[in-house]
């Protein structure tokens, strides 16, 4: 199922359930609240949109964490000229960074150097705690497109952290919606593409993965209590602007997609500000 | 004023102002509500319980970002052997961090050496983007006590990142007030305390800070806003048990208070799990 967080005012955030080109209105508060309640717990209203006829936002708008992995695909790794991590890396970025398809994603006159990063976005659907590799799947709800905006030059010049670079407001685009885990029978089997004003700058596999996905939410769960709408974001393969050459960073008049097997694709433009 | 959340039925959380030994009851659903509405906005409720009949929570139960700046106090820098930053460094801890007065910090069987550091946490009180640094305390709501829990075996064993390490469930014990910030004339003058089992480990004031309170909240709004209820826990001053020789870990059965001038004691017990 395919669950879109939408609005037809502006202001008034909706979710609903997306098929056949329409939107089937939910009896239910928001995202998480539904996530929290369960899907069977939940009644149509009985109003059908036209998907054309509404504005996407981000599906999870305020989740508690955003959980970010660095370094996780082997070929990435090796793109950076980094060591193969032992340990999954783990930085936040905050929730104002959440924005939806077609919101732009803002750069701020304190950065020039702004990176785009395809991710496997995860929803947890429910709380876990110290949770094994072999049940982490049965905490996860569904499945995003994210495009972890990156800050390069302040990424590597702020004493090593990496939050803020990755936290600035609007870096984080997710959606256009949350397909839920039946959608998804193999998480590590999953192509995944960013396409630059039309050139194509990441095609991966989430085969290339260093820490599956069932080993991220049952690492990160180990003393760190996971709820539902948290979302994990779960790296990024080859094809980064950083380690192009020349290098590549995003300026204002791009416009910028990622698109995840059976995610559908998520496209942003780039503005200052 | 000293503001509290607290609850008199172990389930249900109220706010409201410390006075003389007694809790006057707010009408209002929670602290953040109380903020972004504004104290000249809120009603008592006539209701007055004597302190020690309430259990004090944290003061802000689910801010939506707490941000931690590492190494922000010449000597505590100086101790690590760390070179004094030339910008903020900042990382984050999630919000399942949060504690209040008395409840456990909780060491998890994942690691073994589990640091205090005192600090200075400051409560934003508005949206807060591109302020200077002149501007800067006017965004401040208030000031709490806050205890920067660290598990070092994971801060220097996970490629640098130090969200994780920070980030295990209840390393932000919080409070035992929320103080406004009109009775903190001057943030940058308060000696600060950390005790443990009746020992003083660290005795510091925050006039050695390296970006001050007004500094850290305009470096921080540069492009990423701050909201109401958002916690900057702004680093922590000498005697941090991994710099001790012999080095010093909270153990199951420990109790630990940190104290900030006119912000109260803030002490909690450390058990296992």
């Amino acid at each position: 199922m395919k669950l879109a967080t939408f609005t037809t005012d502006g202001r008034t955030a909706r979710v609903g359930v997306v098929e056949d080109g329409a939107v089937r209105a939910l009896e239910v508060p928001g995202m998480i609240e539904l996530i929290e309640g369960g899907l069977d717990n939940v009644q149509e209203s009985g109003e059908t949109l036209p998907l054309d006829g509404v504005r996407l936002l981000a599906p999870v708008q305020k989740p508690q964490k955003i959980i970010a992995i660095g370094l996780n695909y082997r070929d990435h790794a090796e793109e950076t000229g980094a060591p193969i991590p032992e340990k999954p890396i783990v930085f936040a970025k905050y929730p104002n960074t959440i924005i939806g398809p077609r919101e732009p994603i803002r750069i701020p006159p304190i950065t020039e150097q702004v990176d785009y990063e395809v991710e496997l976005a995860v929803v947890i659907g429910r709380r876990a705690r110290n949770v094994s590799a072999d049940e982490a799947l049965e905490y996860v709800f569904g499945y995003m497109n994210c495009n972890d905006v990156s800050s390069r030059d302040l990424q590597f010049s702020e004493g090593g952290q990496w939050t803020r670079s990755k936290s600035l407001d609007t870096f984080c685009p997710t959606g256009p919606y949350l397909v839920t885990r039946d959608e998804v029978p193999d998480p590590q089997d999953l192509r995944l593409r960013c396409t630059l004003n039309g050139e194509v700058m990441q095609d991966g596999t989430t085969r290339e993965m260093i820490f599956s996905v069932a080993e991220l939410v049952s690492f990160l769960s180990q003393g760190m209590t996971l709820v539902p709408g948290d979302i994990i974001a779960t790296g990024t393969p080859p094809g980064v602007g950083m380690a192009r050459d020349p290098q590549v960073w995003m300026k204002p008049g791009d416009e910028v997609t990622v698109e995840i097997e059976g995610l559908g694709a998520l496209t942003n433009p780039v503005k200052a500000g």
